[in-house]
């Protein structure tokens, strides 16, 4: 997907919601059973229920190969599923030496059809380099997390130059040098909005997609105040909020009137933005 | 495996070669065919022609899931055919928020049966904990890698305290609190074999697994003389050079000699480790 579709799939939905299916079998409703099979039919129903309110879905990897094998094939259904309108993002965390990450990038570029992967800039260049070489595909690479162990590595300080600069700004700089907006987002972590305008002025155009909003307690007002540009330039995911709201039967329908108030919520935000 | 079982299984087979099953279907000799099962049936002889000189496999997750869920399934074969006398390492470069990376322990400790899993240090101690918390099983940490891209962030210089210190030096310094002797190695990569000695001194006890000998241009010599300890404390990992020795109808003869050289080579500077 490029970059000019994604905003037009924003503007046409008047929204900037990405659906996290983290697709845990010890969570899902009891009446769709215990079988690997039932996170399809989970996801298919969630995904039916939600997919005009939300501009993409983040299938978290870990709770697929936790089943192995046939928690891969139920990836491969998952995302074939997704309509082709939305954007797909593998949130895989992947990032190894060159010839490797070019195989990960096999793996989820075409192999499955994804449109994006998360992408970890620990080893630098080589390792996120070959992400960027698949045409509208998109690497979006971990900047600041929105988890408390982001405190240990990405907000220290590094010496250099005339300011003093945290470990994620450079990444920020750095990384952005790489790729260009059409192919590299980055991931900023909701829970540290108010970093958000800070880093609006490293990266004023690049997309950011933002967990943490929901259960890790993340606020979207503050996201949006400080981390939406001229074209929007959010995606913000929610994940356990919206696809666990409800263990019941009806929980496709719960799942959907959570969405629908962060939708809500985006579309008065979207007023301050003319595309 | 335990430490005591690695160290004892080093001294038995005097060798600390660990074997990356790196297999790229486009590489393996043509005689096997192209089908995924290909890649199976290559593993299978490689680990047959090899076993008595390595004391672990090491299988790069990219290279299976390049091939989908067939290709997972193929990694599952593979593990299970690893004689469990092995250490079995997946090298997967995982690390997310906290209940995701318990995800992916799952996935690699219990669904597979690996030993091992390497992990990104980036997002901090929530995404590292959850591998350590497995009896028996080894979180094994990105401290300073191989590749050219890490001058990029883990060679940076970070402000603190009375002396300047690099990145990786940090995150060895501060992972190494979160686990012990018995749960957790790093990676440290052959190609910085002078940065060794250095790292001696923040981590004497500690497991090193070492890739970049072989094809990446490392020296098994440097890395020996400044990387051993007391319990030996090295698995040196060679991908390429052995198992793709040759493309010939006796692959496997000719990656079992390249590994006899290393296994010849390993076993002299093992002479200095009184066990």
């Amino acid at each position: 997907m490029t970059r000019k579709q994604l905003i037009e799939q924003i503007k046409i939905k008047r929204s900037y919601l990405c659906i996290g299916l983290d697709t845990d079998i010890s969570k899902i409703p009891k009446h769709l059973g215990s079988h690997p099979g039932a996170i399809f039919e989970f996801n298919k129903q969630i995904i039916d229920a939600t997919k005009d309110l939300c501009v993409g879905y983040k299938i978290n990897t870990a709770f697929y190969e936790a089943l192995g094998s046939k928690g891969w094939e139920l990836m491969e259904k998952t995302v074939d599923y997704i309509p082709h309108e939305h954007f797909k993002i593998a949130d895989a965390k992947r990032g190894d030496i060159g010839n490797t990450s070019s195989q990960y990038a096999k793996a989820f570029f075409k192999t499955l059809n994804f449109d994006a992967i998360t992408v970890a800039p620990y080893m630098g260049e080589d390792s996120v380099k070959p992400f960027l070489e698949f045409e509208n595909k998109w690497a979006i690479v971990l900047a600041l997390t929105s988890n408390p162990g982001s405190t240990n590595f990405e907000q220290l300080k590094l010496v250099g130059g005339d300011t003093k600069e945290y470990l994620y700004e450079k990444v920020l700089k750095t990384v952005s040098r790489w790729g260009n907006i059409e192919n590299l987002m980055f991931v900023t972590g909701a829970t540290k909005a108010s970093e958000l305008e800070n880093i609006r002025k490293i990266i004023p155009d690049h997309f950011l997609l933002v967990p943490g909003v929901g259960f890790q307690g993340g606020s979207l007002e503050e996201v949006s105040k400080y981390g939406m540009n001229k074209d929007c330039g959010l995606l913000v995911n929610v994940s356990r909020a919206i696809i666990f709201a409800s263990e019941k039967e009806n929980f496709a329908v719960e799942a959907r009137a959570v969405a629908m108030q962060y939708q809500a919520e985006m579309r008065g935000y979207l007023e301050n933005v003319k595309f």
